[in-house]
Parts: structure tokens; C-alpha cells; sequence
């Protein structure tokens, strides 16, 4: 990237999604030396701006939501970057004025990249491709060009597909960046070197000694303002198609023989692929949904509304390693607490030499990874307890990864993705398969409220009991290490 | 032990162990309700005494050695159950009189049991028991007989085996235990509940995922005062044929089928027994012997001594679970830190997938087992460093026994035992077979110094630096986790 220059173009650069996180990551990637000297920003959206209103725009929202809200002097060389170009996405003409401006601002720097970040509402994703397409400015004539779609990316299978079919209209797979910021948290990432990188886990990272694996995804805020999209919407699509069924993915896979992104997503839509699908008719067998007390009288929420805020489920992976190994997904809406936790449950041991006892009087082993907000890795193994002849009971080694790397801050997952996309990275963005693989396994779950209504749970539980039901037929119960319990 | 009457004979009872270790853990048991009260003491040794002089220089010894140094009144209650009978070891006369007295203090009660403690020096051991047989205070005609005996068992094979031929003339194998505290240790102990009562290590507990395995036992203690009686054994009758050798052989042995003192001395003596054996001729190839300097100016040392202070050995275990894993066994008098510490280093991942690495560019996993003086279990693992791109670090997950089990206090190895051989637990005490083969085992390095000098290390060192290049010969280099490196 020394040479040349490559233009970001943030489509709905007005919107939240561009205050927040963009372009504070962009700012944070320069003042870290990590944004070539020759990127330049452009923002786009419905508002008539200067490219000097636009630039304060965006130090306002630096003031509230970065750390480096008192960097002014390192902000006045970075705005320089910043531009401003109104545009209306349904509008051809807009699209083809853009890409005059665009040309202006790259002269002759060759070669001149585009990467088209769609930070704008999903029902507008289709006509901005089209127009991207028609105009030629995804046209790859003087330099790559790359196209960030935010999710949701689809609505269902249906329109995931259809979706897909008009975007590789305009863009090869390779130029797409589907984005999932889970994707790009240090610990999500983490998970790869945790399994891959260490010798003493795989071995056992299998359903010889796995008994069960649990995903809890909690949050402790409720739907608050995004009530009147998130009655639309609901717990599947905001969560369990994307974060929940991605961390499945990379717990449950095989070990790529490489980090490139073809490798690396291969091997989680392998795992997609092998998840046994629930006929509509018996997913109340395997799943359970929650709405909590008080959710409809959220301002923006239908009075009548079936949507949940909860879900819990049973899915199994069906190949040779995971065979007939449960893995419990949950996550939902104003609960106890706000933790993302992974939980490696092992079987018991096979035989107790102690005596009087079973193996199954035993807690049995777990590996738990704590993705936030304490990240870090807990094992549970028995211990003796001192003097007390042979009693034992069960400890936790602990590693905290904020106290190991004390001296480094965590960077935002956009900073990390932004970064991909620039370099040509996808491997931590989804590909068009994993896509339709993801909203096939939930499809069963987006019409369940013509089966039947959610149950209440209280806000602050963990959920309803249903979900607890769920594992007690199984013979289990729901595990949480550092989330509380 | 509810009914009847239990008599404890300690011989050596003017002698340092008894003030020190077996009375006060007396005492203690006593003051936690755990030693029966129909137990009673009879301090036994040359010296003339009456009960109360002798009861007297117990508590004496209890002000400076043991925690319930105010206790008086609980003294004064537990003070009721000594006796005590001069005896000279080497006098049949004196152990028919202190066959009078036993069965003057036993009374009527019936059964009438008697443990007698050797707590005496070890060329006394064979006349201790001769006489013990000869004056038929070893028969059990009124209750039970056992007899603890002290290490060092032997002084050789030879000598052991002779020993143990003795004993039996005397006492049948189950009255014999041979004590050695490390046995009794909380953190030795936790070594079985840590590989038998968790399901997840003993998978990877074998060659195939076995790098190495390090037994290090270094004191930073000098000789002190017991230099005279050091420099005629030396490190290896000292430390290796009993502690490390016993730490060996329980991380080592298969899992026992029952926890009773057959089943788990059996799998330990076959540990011993598939030991590959040197050829006198070849010690130096696997064995480094050193001595600290300054240690010939020990008052008490020969100036012209060869003894060993040090010693770093390499071992194999010759079976289908460790083949060609190599065991490297360390200890030491006047080293930088005092620590004993179990390292098991695991192999390098088959493969990795991450950019430009390969496996061995990784500090391969650790789990590291502290007996002392910070009891736990360390984890070491390859973690993710936060906002360098795929950069790893080894990072360590951590438990403290002290930290978990706060409110308990960690007993001392000699109550446990006590409180065992009076239950006629021989779990923890070593069988005539296991003495033997562990003998056998360092018999070529018990006339090293017809082969050679011990090397110089300094004090304070980790010592000789040939114990590092016996390691590197094989690729490899010690490991410390909490003993500090």
C-alpha cells in the first residue's frame, strides 16, 4: 500500500455504526502508525456536508466514544484525510457524481483502491451494489476493489441466497467482506491459538472426552432503543445467526492446515454443514425461547409482539469427532449478567480408585473460555482438600488474559477488521456459503412463533426454566465459570 | 480403636525427629479429636527419666517446633498419655523390662496394640528388632504389633535386602512400615487426586504426547549441621533413592485399579522394576554429580570428601506408556531456590497453521506440579498477544492450594502417617520390594567416586553446568515454572 492510494468509501457515514466504531478505529490505526499514509477516508450519506462540517462531525463523536478523544493535534493531520460526498444510495446520479469525486481525489496515483464499507440500513445493501455495479465504480480498472457488507446480511435462507446472486452480479467472492465484529475480538481470535497452537488440548478436543460443550452469549441490557428493529428482528437473527453459530464453528472444527482465508473458512462451513437439522415441526424438541417480563411495553415493541429476547438450544455436529456430542447454545436479553463464555465439559473418568466413590460423584472437568468482558481460560480439575483424608473438590487454574498483558491494550474489533479488509485478509470476515449454511440451520427457528408463544423469564434470571429443562433431560445442567451462575 | 488400648513405643524419644515431628503431630491430632483416647506414648531412650521430666522436655521441645505452642491446657490433658521407659536398644534386658511396664499400662484392656517407632539411628534398626522378637514384644497375642521404621532403609542393597531379611524374621510384611514423610506430604498425595480423579490429563500422560518429564527437589540449605552424618551418605541416599524416586514412580505408575495399599504399591513398584538400568561403567553418560563449593570446609566434612551434594540424572521407563520419555531427576543442597517441582513438557503441535511459524518455534506446554514451598499447579500454554497479529506468548494458567483452601491449614506429613500406621494404612509407607528395586536402581551411583569427581558448582547456582549440558544433549533444557528459573 505505499504506493498508490486507496479510498475508503463509508457508505452512511451519518449513521451510529461510523461514529462509533469506524472511523474512531481509523483514527486509532493512524495514531498507531498502522494506516498507510496514502488511505484516505470518505464519508457518504443523505446529508448535504462540507468535507470541514463532516471532519467536525466526526471529533464530536471522537469525544464520546474514543479513548483518544484528547488527541486534537494527531486528529488535525488525520482529518486531512477525511472527505465528504453526499449521496442518496437509490440514486444513480449520486453514485455517478461519487465516482467523478472519487477520481479527483485519486488524480494519478496508480494503483487507485476502493473499498465500499455498506454501513447503511440491509434493505439498502441491494440497490447500493447495483448501483456500485452500473456506475463501474466497482469496476476493478485502476485498482482492487472491495465491498464491507455489515450484517445482517439477509433476512432468511431466501434472501441470504438472493442477496449473494445479485452482489456476485457485481463482485467476485473474493471482494466481498462480510462482517461480523465478533469475528475480530482478541479473544474470539484467541480461540484459534488456544486449539491450534497448543498439544495438550486437541488430543482431548473430542467427543471421546467431551461430554458436552455450551456457548452462553449474555447480555444484562435489554432491547432499550433499538426495541422497534429489534421486535422485527429478534434474538435469532441479532445473535444466533451470526456470533453464535461462528464461535460453534470455531470450537467445533477441524484444524485447517493453514490461516489463509479459503482454509480457515472451509473448515467452519464443514462443521455448518454437518449440523443435524431440526424438522420445523420438532424444534420445540431441541430449542426454547424466552421473552423477558416487561418487554412489551418497550417503546417501539408490538403490544402483541411473539418475538424473543431468549433462545436456548441443542445442536449436534454430526461427524467423526463430535458424533452425538450435544453443544447448548443461549444467549439472551436483560439476564443476569453480561458474560460470553465457551464451556469444554469432559466426561467423567472412567474408574475412581478412591474409595466409596464413583466417578460420577465427581464435577466432571472443564475448560472454559471466557470471552468477555474477563477474558482468559479457566481449567476445573478435582483437588484434594487438606486434611480431610482422601475429600476432594473441585478448583479452578485461572489465566487471565487482562493481567498477562497488563502493558497492551485490547484494540476494537474494528480496528483489527479494517485493517483485514485493507490488506486483503477475509479470513475473519464470512464467506457466502457459511452465510447460507448459518440462516439454513436457524431457518426452522424464524417462524416458531406459529408454533408457540415464548416463555416469560424475569429480567436479571437466566432465562426461563424451560432452558433448564432442556438440559435436565439430557442429564445436564448449564455450566458458567467466570459469568457468575 | 474404640475399645482396647493402643500403645505408641517411640525409641529415640530424647532424639531430634521426636521433638520435632512425632509429638507435636501427636499433640496436634489429639487437639483436632483425631487420635482415640485409649491411645497413649512411651517415649523410650537411653537417657533416665521420669514420665514428668519427660513430658516436661516435650512441651519444652513443643514452645519451640509446633504451632499449638499455647495451648497448656489442652497440653496438660494430652501430657496424661506419655510415659516413659529408659531402654537401652542394644539390652534385651531393658526390652523385657519394658515389656513388664507395657503390660503394667495396658492393664486389662484387650485388644492391647503396640506400634513401635524407630526413631533412631539406622545401625540400631537390627538390633531395635532383634530384640523386639526376642523378648516377644513383636508377638500379637494381645492385640496388634506394627513397627515404623525410619529411613534410610539400608545403606545399599546389599544391606537393605540383608535388613529386610532381618525384619521378616520378626515381623510379616504388613506390620512393617517403612516411613518416608515426603509420602505424607498434602501436595505429594494431590498427586493422585490431580492424575486419577480428573479425566482430562491422563490422555495426554504418555509417550505420545510426552516430551519429557523433570523431577527437580532443590534445597538452598547448606549442610549445616549435619554435615558429618551428609558427608558419609552423600545427595543420592539422601534425596534420590527415596523422595525423588517415590515422586517418580506416582507420576509415572498406571492408574491403580483401588486406592488400598497393595493395588497402589504394586503399580508404583512397577515403575521401579522397568527402570532401564546403567551399567556402572556408563553412569556418567546419564548422571552429573556435583558438589557446592565451600563444602569441603564444612566442619565435620573429610577435607579430601568426593561426597555429592548434587546430582542431575536422566532416566527411562521402559514400558508401553513411557519408552524413550525421558525422565531427568535433579536435587541438591545449596542451590538459588528452594523448591520441588514436577514439570511434564509436552510435544511440539503436529503442525502449524499460522504464517511463517513452525512448531518447534513455540515454547511447548507445560503443567507443572509445585510441591513446595508454593503448592499448585501451573498450566503453561500458548496464548494470543493482543493487537500483534497473530504474535503468541507462552502464558500460564495458575492454581494455589494455599489460595483455594485459605481456611484450612495444611497438616504436617507426620500426623497423616501416624494417624495411618495406626489405622494399618500402609498406603503411604514403602513396601520391602520397592526399597529393594530403588536401591537397585541407584546402586551404580552409590561408587561414583571411583569413577569420578563431583563438579564444582557455585552456592546459590542451579548447579553444575554439566547438569545443562546433560539436557542439551537431548535438545532440551530444565524447566522451572514457580521455583523461580
Amino acid at each position: 500500500m505505499s504506493e498508490g492510494t486507496t479510498t475508503i468509501v463509508i457508505f452512511g457515514a451519518s449513521g451510529d455504526l461510523a461514529k462509533r466504531k469506524l472511523v474512531p478505529a481509523l483514527f486509532t490505526l493512524a495514531a498507531k502508525n498502522r494506516l498507510d499514509a496514502n488511505v484516505r477516508i470518505v464519508g457518504a450519506s443523505r446529508s448535504t456536508m462540507s468535507d470541514d462540517q463532516f471532519r467536525e462531525s466526526m471529533w464530536d463523536a471522537l469525544q464520546e466514544f474514543s479513548d483518544l478523544k484528547n488527541r486534537r493535534h494527531d486528529w488535525d493531520r488525520f482529518a486531512r484525510r477525511l472527505h465528504y460526498i453526499p449521496a442518496d444510495i437509490s440514486n444513480p446520479e449520486h453514485f455517478l457524481n461519487m465516482k467523478e469525486h472519487l477520481e479527483e481525489l485519486e488524480g494519478d496515483a496508480r494503483p487507485a483502491n476502493r473499498l465500499f464499507y455498506l454501513s447503511i440500513a440491509p434493505s439498502l445493501y441491494l440497490p447500493a451494489i447495483l448501483n456500485l455495479g452500473a456506475t463501474d465504480l466497482a469496476l476493478e480498472d485502476t485498482g482492487w476493489r472491495r465491498v464491507v457488507i455489515e450484517k445482517p446480511f439477509g433476512w432468511n435462507l431466501e434472501s441470504a441466497q438472493a442477496l449473494n446472486r445479485e452482489v456476485h452480479q457485481v463482485f467476485k467472492e473474493e471482494q466481498v467482506y462480510r462482517i461480523d465484529h465478533y469475528l475480530g475480538k482478541e479473544s474470539v481470535q484467541n480461540l484459534l491459538v488456544l486449539r491450534f497452537a497448543n498439544a495438550i488440548f486437541e488430543p482431548v478436543w473430542n467427543r471421546n472426552y467431551v461430554d458436552n460443550i455450551q456457548i452462553t452469549v449474555a447480555e444484562s441490557v435489554d432491547v432499550a432503543d433499538r426495541a422497534a428493529y429489534y421486535d422485527e428482528s429478534g434474538v435469532v437473527r441479532d445473535m444466533v445467526q451470526n456470533h453464535l453459530l461462528q464461535l460453534l464453528a470455531m470450537v467445533a472444527m477441524e484444524p485447517p492446515s493453514a490461516a489463509d482465508a479459503e482454509s480457515l473458512r472451509s473448515k467452519k462451513v464443514d462443521v455448518l454443514k454437518a449440523i443435524r437439522r431440526w424438522e420445523t415441526d420438532n424444534v420445540s424438541n431441541h430449542a426454547i425461547r424466552g421473552q423477558y417480563e416487561g418487554y412489551l411495553d418497550e417503546k417501539g415493541v408490538d403490544p402483541g409482539s411473539l418475538t424473543g429476547t431468549y433462545v436456548a438450544m441443542r445442536l449436534y455436529v454430526d461427524n467423526w469427532r463430535w458424533r452425538d456430542v450435544p453443544f447448548y447454545l443461549r444467549t439472551g436479553k436483560a439476564m443476569a449478567n453480561k458474560t460470553s463464555e465457551i464451556i469444554v465439559q469432559f466426561q467423567s473418568p472412567p474408574h475412581l480408585m478412591f474409595y466409596d466413590r464413583k466417578p460420577d460423584d465427581l464435577s466432571p472437568n472443564v475448560l472454559s473460555v471466557c470471552l468477555q468482558p474477563n477474558e482468559g481460560t479457566h481449567l476445573r480439575f478435582q483437588s484434594k482438600v487438606p486434611d480431610q483424608g482422601m475429600a476432594m473438590q473441585p478448583v479452578d487454574m485461572e489465566f487471565s488474559y487482562e493481567t498477562a498483558f497488563r502493558d497492551q491494550s485490547i484494540p476494537e474489533a474494528y480496528e483489527l477488521l479494517l485493517e483485514d479488509a485493507l490488506q486483503g485478509d477475509a479470513s475473519l470476515f464470512i464467506r457466502s456459503d457459511h452465510i447460507e449454511e448459518a440462516w439454513r440451520i436457524v431457518e426452522p427457528l424464524l417462524n416458531w412463533h406459529e408454533i408457540r408463544p415464548p416463555y416469560q423469564y424475569d429480567r436479571g434470571s437466566w432465562g426461563p426454566k424451560a432452558a433448564d429443562w432442556l438440559l435436565a433431560q439430557d442429564g445436564r445442567s448449564w455450566v458458567l465459570v467466570c459469568g457468575g451462575s
